[in-house]
């Protein structure tokens, strides 16, 4: 029995890291989980005794020093992101890398161009590209189906706002929330070259002001191609989580509706109800694992990610291009050119 | 300006005449109501009073010795339909009546065959022939959208049971409920050779015993063409009023859906609410202005009504079909036969 | 049998006029058509003889000098509205104007105004806010359902552009288009402070060049109250005619979904189908009629219209402010007063 | 690193079987796939390369000869089950066996007798009991939120018949098809004291009659807690697998929707289209694994299977009842009996 899994090290066990560990433990087939690390003894320690026993430890070092491990997966807080990969891809390891790289175009850029030179596969963690209902629109736009695209509409709402600690570290609304659909709206329809953002702090004005920040947001696109574009984001939107889209073409136009719980109505009298989910993890459960499973088949194939390093840093671009069009009160254009198959962003002058 | 519209009188002011007298004063454009008649004084001259004065009067005489009126609505309680119908008849009047005719197989025939020969125009109020969306779908049958019919399924169910007094008086569930469902099948599949029906008496079992009647019901039917169907029943199904359908085929399947009071949407945390629409006024009010429309046009336009005495007499068939085959506990067989371009059903021994 | 239906008058038997016309002969219990102008002698007569003969003639002069006549119905096209508003309130009579009253802001004023001289009642045919889906939303946010609006997303489209001809008569996308919305806006959420507009020409961008308008729109609003809107509004939305809308507040989130033909839906091998409403006349047939009937009624019992002709100004300084903004490529802020209980806009400096 | 997975074969590589193997060999946390076996060396040698080169041979004995092996998945042609079931149970393997067990009453029981004996935990394969959906219903129904039950109501239908050469060695339809309805029933509802059925042979009658089988059934039961049911299957729906149901009951009722392919909605001219799922293992894929993690948990924890022998066996005894409805024209009762916590069915005389 040849065992040709790509052998996996996870460093950051909060909430994504412990996800992630559990679902290369076994839910992703092409993939064995080897070595986990957090610098909370406690944390590892506990993860390891329910995934195995799977080796564990508090040092990132031992995980880049393990030779047998061939990539790492990197949820450790924000801030860590950036040298964690540089470190990682030092070491010769491929990466899959929780969003956003760093919270500073520049660095993003850098920590790009090191995987770049390393000769790592650098992944980010898009989850959106691996679920299967967008996938599908993806499929459908890419075949023609809809024709000339239109208009783009999407909507990401949380539930419910995390805490001004999460909020204050969280490199602002547009980078947090905002960043999902720039990265599907590129994904989906194409390049972007101008953003206008509108912003409201309503739920708590005073809180969000202190934080520097805002809860609800719209969006206006224009894409290269001429199409219009609008996102609607929320952190307060109450009903549950909502990642729902639309392209409106000239042959056909898409939906990709939000989620229940459960295809299960419950009718009352009077009423109909049906549950919602609460989250994205809820939500898309299944694309995290797709898409480790992609990543890891990019590693024992050879071939490019399915989303690289530049998208990334595509996306974080458009989204400070978001923020600083909502601060200045302004339309914010944007400028890509493409090097070596990847698309680089700037804002225009 | 010429003034063609049939001019009609109302007869029983009880929910569904009050219902169908001002839909004829304002609703129904080829119709002009010119007397109301009710046995209740009150009654008869508070509903003029909220229709701009119209005539009226007490005595179902009045309406008939109008010479000026060409059609009745019949709306009394049930025991009168048939003298009034023949009645009406006689007076040669064109008669739209509510359902059933009668509650003896015997003396709805009589009641039809007294309206053939006098020439008139009956109709019977089954309003879901007269529903845009039922119609639809009868249209795309017959239109052969859906090729051979392998299984007819339907739905009828009201919210809340309705006080002992009527159901006492109802005729019985399959001859109440069911019947409609009967006259569907009819309309959209075809002839019925088979009926077997299974009845419980399940939110007070005691009440229903003493009423000697049932609160649910399933029955299975099966065409004279080969296909299968089933129909299920409830008078306490306390979400709302349910009345919806499917129809699967060779080629395709059809679904009517049932209706929510509005498109309205309302999601609250972690569930979405749709409103149930209550009863069948509620959710057939268009049909039933359109069930008059096209009973007026009949009349104007000397053409057969849209469903026939002979229809209402086959539903009720069937409805006694299915009362015996759930006393007995045995499928019950049928025989039917045309005459006069009209299909006359019967039990077979 | 004492009539007290209010006796309307229609002129302009266009595809509007005539739609209202029947409605007023036999869907609007409380209305009576007495009489129906069109400048083409063929189309007025015509119009007459599928109305029972309802009285004709080609000359606006003959309604407004028929004594009989209590309200007009103004549906001749668009350079005509200000001038025959003027001269029905001049003879007294009561006006129900299809919109937009005026391409001019100041002349929409001024017709306003001289309504409110002659002490007629004026109402304009906003058919949304008569709908009864719409109508339920707005209760439920009246009554606190909602909670604090934070966001307002609406989506208005057509299925196929209409002739250059028309369009370029149309006082352009956002006035002929966008105003709905403007005026939904208003009506369920609030007064709007911020404009900000963003158009293209997709379909046919020579064409659309040529005539100076655009087939495609998102327009971003700010409310008074702190809320953010997005509006979407297409000409060629290719799949059928879309009216939808969101409100998203601190306690539920709303849902007007959009109609579809029937409540049929067809399964073939594979796929579901569902039928679409092709344009405003199928979607909103019921609405047309409810907003008739709202007006005969304010006329009889002498209530203020339900729409005002200050609510048709405010949204069409809300669509000029938004043409604005596309223009000049910046966001337009807008300020409103209130005089004698109605909102006047006009944009800030 | 302490490996506890359940060490687990599988004999059979069909479609159901290679689909099991997969799962066992990534998607199943608590599983680990150590040899499989098929009479067929090229396929077993085949699948064994697709899966990390896991140890196979064509030899059943090799695998109950395997003294590291613990549970066995049986999934080859049903005429083998039983023997192989037993055999399993004499070497003291726990094992997941496809259903059905047997296509005989008395057969089956006595392998259900031989797994008690052997004290082996033996799983049927009814897989609509670990799907998310129906499992939310039935935690809504254990907690009470529907109340007393007063219908159940069930489709389950396939989009193509199985060629001739299947139907033959099928069990017949009801065995087939609706022995997954009886277990739902049994599990949502509760235990069934009558069975009347009604078939027909409709998309091929010549093909049918030869076979001796039928394409369509709706069968109609009575819960021995009064409340009634039905089931419609078929094995031509021709637009995709159906699996859907209803509970109506005295609080609410509950409806598990049939699924999509995706939640993507393809809008063209004039109509919408959603893309069905076209067989169970379509729809139930995450259902399938569930089942096994659950049958893996059942094995490591030593507690009794989710779904038992005995409930295998009773789906079978009702099955065959149906059989004897359809065929006797009659209904037919049925009595079950509880001995150490299971329930044993069989026709009442």
């Amino acid at each position: 029995m040849v065992d040709d899994r790509v052998r996996v090290g996870v460093v950051g066990l909060g909430r994504m890291g412990k996800f992630h560990a559990a679902n290369l433990a076994g839910r992703v087939p092409l993939a064995s989980l080897v070595r986990i690390v957090d610098a909370d003894e406690g944390i590892a320690g506990d993860v390891s005794r329910r995934l195995r026993g799977v080796e564990w430890s508090t040092d990132y070092a031992d995980l880049l020093e393990d030779s047998e491990i061939e990539a790492v997966v990197v949820a450790s807080p924000t801030p860590l992101h950036a040298d964690m990969v540089e470190a990682a891809a030092e070491a010769g390891k491929h990466v899959f890398c929780e969003k956003p790289i760093s919270l500073e175009v520049e660095r993003t850029y850098e920590v790009v161009e090191a995987a770049r030179e390393a000769g790592i596969k650098l992944q980010v963690g898009f989850h959106r590209r691996f679920d299967p209902d967008y996938r599908r629109a993806w499929e459908k736009i890419g075949a023609g189906e809809v024709g000339e695209v239109y208009l783009f509409r999407t909507s990401l709402r949380d539930m419910q706002a995390p805490g001004f600690d999460y909020i204050k570290g969280s490199g602002g609304f547009f980078a947090d929330v905002t960043l999902h659909d720039f990265d599907a709206a590129r994904w989906l329809i194409g390049e972007i070259s101008e953003v206008t953002a509108f912003g409201a702090a309503l739920s708590d004005p005073v809180g969000f002001e202190e934080a520097g920040d805002i809860d609800n947001a719209v969006v206006a696109i224009r894409f290269t191609g001429g199409a219009l574009g609008v996102i609607d984001n929320s952190r307060v939107a109450g009903y549950g989580y909502e990642c729902s889209s639309e392209v409106m073409g000239s042959k056909a136009t898409l939906r990709v509706d939000n989620h229940r719980r459960a295809s299960v109505e419950t009718l009352t009298r009077d009423s109909s109800h049906q549950d919602y989910v609460s989250d994205f993890v809820e939500r898309f459960a299944d694309a995290y694992a797709a898409g480790l499973e992609s990543f890891v088949r990019a590693v024992r194939e050879d071939r490019d990610p399915e989303v690289s390093g530049a998208d990334a840093a595509a996306a974080f671009v458009l989204a400070k291009a978001a923020e600083r069009s909502y601060r200045e009160r302004r339309t914010v254009r944007l400028i890509n050119e493409t090097k070596d198959g990847e698309v680089f962003y700037r804002e225009a002058e």
